[in-house]
């Protein structure tokens, strides 16, 4: 058996065993965005952690080091965002290849600390190292959320409205402009390619939501939206409905994809690095909800489908007739470089 | 200015300004064994992170699976010693080449997780990813002290008396034998080889330390006893003496030197990797620690030196001169591959 066969989901199920010793006070384990155990009685300590590799997660060409810092934190704090959580502390761990410049690196910790500033979060520690050939950056962000607030993947209901809080599709469409040096002196895809490069960690739409008291689930979309509501549908043991003709396509994800000869509704479901929340609430609380975030934030969140009992993703098109939806979004494991 | 030019730990000063920007209830920042704040009144969260690059920090031609998941824990965990600190829950992040055998994955885990197991610290989380070329491992562990046990490394006084837990330079002598293909049935030297695969964290060594009034000074040997020892002189504006007659090198040791033409003082003094700890304690306690150590342990600490005014690190020799140590242990940055 390789890897690349049981897949990065496989294998995380199989090393999850055993490492659970001391089960009191752990609310969340190994398979949600985040952490979350408790030390006193009425807060959860969340945590999570990711690492960024050169090459499979970013390439220097075409990434300043402002830009990368600000990634690698806010991918993290997304997690902490899923979660309903606040983000407190981070830790960032590096490893720096000889033709990695200061000036870079200087940047690069410029970038976290702007984006940890902006939301009080202290940077407390890490570790610095050599990297023979390849720039490594891990960040493991600790935050906070009450035990009635926080926000699972395994609480979606039958019935559930699922929601997005915002555009799909725009970081990989970014991505495809950088990798073909289609970003200079091109205003038009800005949106797109600052998607990719310096995408917004939706804190505040996630401490919305957990606040919100009839909203118990949601993912941030890191993987693409197949895959993550997959995650939502197995945890929670049910299913879901999309509603093609209610995903959130933006007009510039249009635009770039009749340029390109690109799918848009691939884009939507598989893009992945949106960093956008999805969450799921009981039908009869839907229109309230949609108000409530519609004054706080200006939107309306999109609302792209329903949780059914029938396990597995379908999506309902125009004339009525559903079709199946493949899960698979981006696996780490089995896409091929 | 380059990276090489002003090492790792000028990197480090570097960066750490404007880390801090919400400072109420941190203890410790950037700057020791791991991170210190406290959430609860009577307890400090402490944190501490390792990354661990293929080629820089071991090699799988002569590491297998469970040692390296062992070590890859271990270092955590002394960390976590050093602060005086029971460790809690750990996070573990891989980045996987393609030429890397699930197998060997599977002894990885089994290796972090027997070592987890027991010290009674669960893992409860993590990432999972791909990697170009070379297996990167970064685990992030928290644990837990009283904020009245905690040892820094600024808290050493002029005059203590400095001690050391255990032998120094096993380490490194262990990875000159692997290296140099000299561990095949080669039972002589296997405790050193020992010490580097599978360094035990003294998590009781440290609990002992934090719950003994008199001691607030400790330190892991992760880079060495003189770049160590320089840790605690600078943290504390001071210096250290050490006795060469007394340095803690081991029949063993003397051993593997004599037949190498090896200096087992320059291994003592730079090796790195033991992961002992060295802690100070006032001259008028010194003995009384002494007894009550050799009461819980059975051995009596190695007493190395002591705590001076002047800072800078020299050795007395037993012709009662005194010549300076170069404090440079281990620098990341510095050291020619």
């Amino acid at each position: 058996m390789t890897l690349k066969q049981i897949g990065e989901f496989g294998f995380i199920h199989k090393i999850s065993r055993g490492c659970l010793v001391r089960p009191e006070n752990v609310t969340v384990a190994i398979g949600d965005d985040a952490a979350a155990f408790s030390t006193v009685p009425d807060e959860l300590t969340l945590v999570t952690t990711d690492l960024l590799i050169e090459k499979i997660h970013f390439s220097r060409n075409f990434t300043d080091g402002l830009d990368l810092g600000h990634k690698s934190l806010a991918v993290n704090l997304s997690d902490i965002a899923a979660m309903g959580g606040i983000p407190r502390e981070a830790f960032v761990s590096i490893a720096v290849p000889e033709n990695c410049e200061l000036d870079y690196l200087e940047e690069l910790y410029r970038g976290i600390k702007a984006l940890a500033a902006a939301h009080n979060v202290n940077i407390l520690g890490g570790d610095t190292t050599r990297a023979p050939k390849d720039l490594v950056i891990n960040i493991c962000v600790m935050g906070s959320v009450a035990p009635s607030d926080i926000l699972t993947r395994d609480k979606a209901k039958n019935g559930d409205r699922i929601y997005c809080s915002g555009f799909l599709g725009h970081s990989r469409a970014g991505l495809h402009l950088l990798k073909n040096n289609q970003y200079k002196n091109n205003n038009l895809f800005q949106t797109l390619i600052d998607a990719h490069k310096r995408p917004t960690p939706q804190i505040g739409v996630g401490r919305f939501l957990a606040k919100y008291p009839d909203v118990k689930t949601a993912i941030d979309i890191s993987d693409g939206l197949g895959a993550d509501l997959s995650h939502i549908c197995k945890a929670s043991k049910l299913g879901a409905r999309l509603y093609e003709n209610s995903l959130p396509i933006s007009d510039h994800l249009k635009e770039f994809c009749a340029r390109f000869g690109f799918d848009p509704q691939e884009y939507a479901l598989k893009g992945g690095e949106d960093y956008v929340l999805v969450f799921t609430i009981a039908p009869e609380k839907a229109k309230s909800l949609e108000d409530a975030y519609c004054q706080k934030f200006g939107v309306t969140p999109h609302l792209i489908g329903e949780i059914v009992a029938t396990p597995g993703i379908e999506m309902t098109q125009p004339d009525g007739c559903t079709k199946p939806i493949e899960s698979a979004g981006w696996d780490h494991f089995k896409v091929d470089a």
